[in-house]
């Protein structure tokens, strides 16, 4: 016997029907007899036929949900980007629900996995993938966010974080600063931001300072900016890779007994909600995650509308803005 | 025609088998032949048959997924709630998948009712429900959290935030605060701490001053204090509602010149990642909700299994305890 997966053909073939008598099974039309319809269904389990995903959706048997995995509920960058999601959703009448990466640690499965065990109609990937994470084929998933492992043949929606990473060096370099200590962590937009600071920072004749090492959370914002500060005290700025980091470098520099922005000046990256708290006013990069989530769900639903008419994949870059706030202001003299 | 559910009985006598052999093919079982296997999915069908739940878990059909709605994702109270949800799903082997209550907005439509379309075996409903809220027959749902509104006959479990709230104004009042303004927003926990502060205060002879118009966000925790330290300039403390407020409570303290705790101890309650910030290192009341998850959960594993053994929906509540950190210190002399 063929390990081909079994068709409609196949299916119309064992039933004795024609293969517009399946479909009319398959969506679950009421103008076919009850043993027509029994001939189809039999026929549909004994060949364990799985109906294409066109079909599928016209048969009702789709849960017309999008599933959303982001990397970390405790950092709300992913906040304006649902809220783009919602946008695109919106007219095609989607459902959304979300998983974190830590969703399922309880498990060890994939938060990809659970999510197609939901039969989601498609996948925004907007978290590191890891090294296992296989898509399997005909499933629509797109990236969002700038990754440093893509899973081959996705495409990827993602702010142009080189170029965040451009304008928070630029805005601290054009107050004047020179003693910049850039807080970085893993993960794909860290990396991004961080090459662009240091090209900058070489560029403009400042030593490039990078510290931080472990996830790009707020304890390792606090304790690279911490260590930076003891070993070089004359650091004027710190840019910390987001906003969650800028939070600890703010803490950090006022453990050392120092100000912001007066001491010290600290820029964030993602423009979250705690960015434009009353209790941090962070200047920080506005990636446009709203536009990036919005995007990556119109490259979704042309995906699960059919296959994609170009072959290869896309790749589409957000361009970031500065938002300044109360967090950055020139060297003192 | 009756309008009675049909039930396996009806599917064996039209298909002309037993009822066991019904349930073997319902759970997939290869020891039937093909020709009985296609006359009982045909009977299924015809009767539109609906297995109970514990006939579609043995028979695969349902997804070993339990969602969870939150009410709000900027606000990560619900961060150790999922903590405690997943250790309490582990043995079981479940999935967990989340929702907020703005998840679906663009559709108008309840994330119950989104999570129910996915097909999860369950949900905990930790957010208040909406009048409109209704819970399927059969449909195993837990209240997680001190709620405004309960949907008739589900069981509940929350942290006890009367026992929170005066956890609360005790500290304050403990410290020698007199003059405390209680900062609060709608929903049930607010209300529960809302009476538990006010009735302490009157007790403790202190005239209880109580703010706040609004959803319970760090912006209504920073106008509700502004306002109050505007018109009652003599105030030497805040019991903000919940830790978002309390971060808005402290950026309108700061804002007003002050500094905390020296000129205003603030005290919020959660104790989310927020509180434990360096940036905030708030005071705050942890309501154990890793604990509320946790047995949450417990009571959906249960009901998943089977018709609640007691008829009564039940009601558990978690003991609070205070966390002291640097936001809260005694008035001035």
């Amino acid at each position: 016997m063929s390990h081909r997966p079994p068709t409609i053909i196949d299916v119309a073939a064992r039933a004795g029907v024609s293969k517009s008598l399946v479909s009319m099974v398959l969506r679950d039309d009421p103008g076919v007899s009850a043993a027509r319809r029994t001939a189809v269904l039999a026929a549909v389990e004994e060949l364990g036929y799985r109906p294409n995903r066109a079909a599928a959706i016209l048969a009702g048997t789709r849960t017309r949900t999008i599933g959303v995995v982001v990397d970390d509920f405790r950092n709300p960058w992913f906040v304006p980007m649902l809220d783009g999601v919602r946008t695109a959703l919106a007219p095609h009448g989607l459902r959304l629900t979300v998983a974190d990466t830590q969703a399922n640690a309880h498990l060890g499965t994939s938060p990809l996995d659970d999510l197609l065990a939901l039969r989601v109609d498609g996948v925004v990937l907007a978290a590191e993938g890891s090294a296992d994470t296989v898509v399997p084929p005909d499933t629509p998933v797109v990236v969002a966010g700038e990754r440093a492992t893509v899973p081959p043949g996705l495409d990827v929606v993602a702010s142009d974080e080189a170029a965040g990473g451009r304008l928070a060096t630029e805005h601290l370099l054009s107050l004047g600063h020179r003693r910049i200590v850039h807080v970085t962590g893993s993960g794909g937009p860290a990396a991004a931001r961080r090459a662009a600071a240091v090209e900058r920072m070489v560029a403009a004749g400042a030593v490039p300072l990078v510290v931080g090492d472990g996830p790009t959370a707020e304890s390792t914002g606090y304790e690279g900016t911490r260590l930076a500060l003891a070993e070089h005290p004359g650091t004027t700025a710190v840019f910390a890779a987001n906003d969650v980091m800028a939070m600890g470098a703010i803490a950090a520099v006022r453990d050392a007994g120092l100000r912001v922005p007066e001491d010290v000046s600290v820029i964030g990256n993602d423009a979250t909600p705690l960015a434009s708290s009353p209790l941090v006013r962070l200047t920080t990069v506005d990636p446009h995650n709203d536009e990036v989530g919005r995007l990556a769900v119109e490259r979704l639903v042309s995906l699960i509308g059919g296959p994609a008419a170009e072959p290869a994949p896309t790749r589409t870059l957000v361009q970031p803005s500065l938002v300044v706030r109360s967090t950055t202001a020139p060297p003192r003299a």
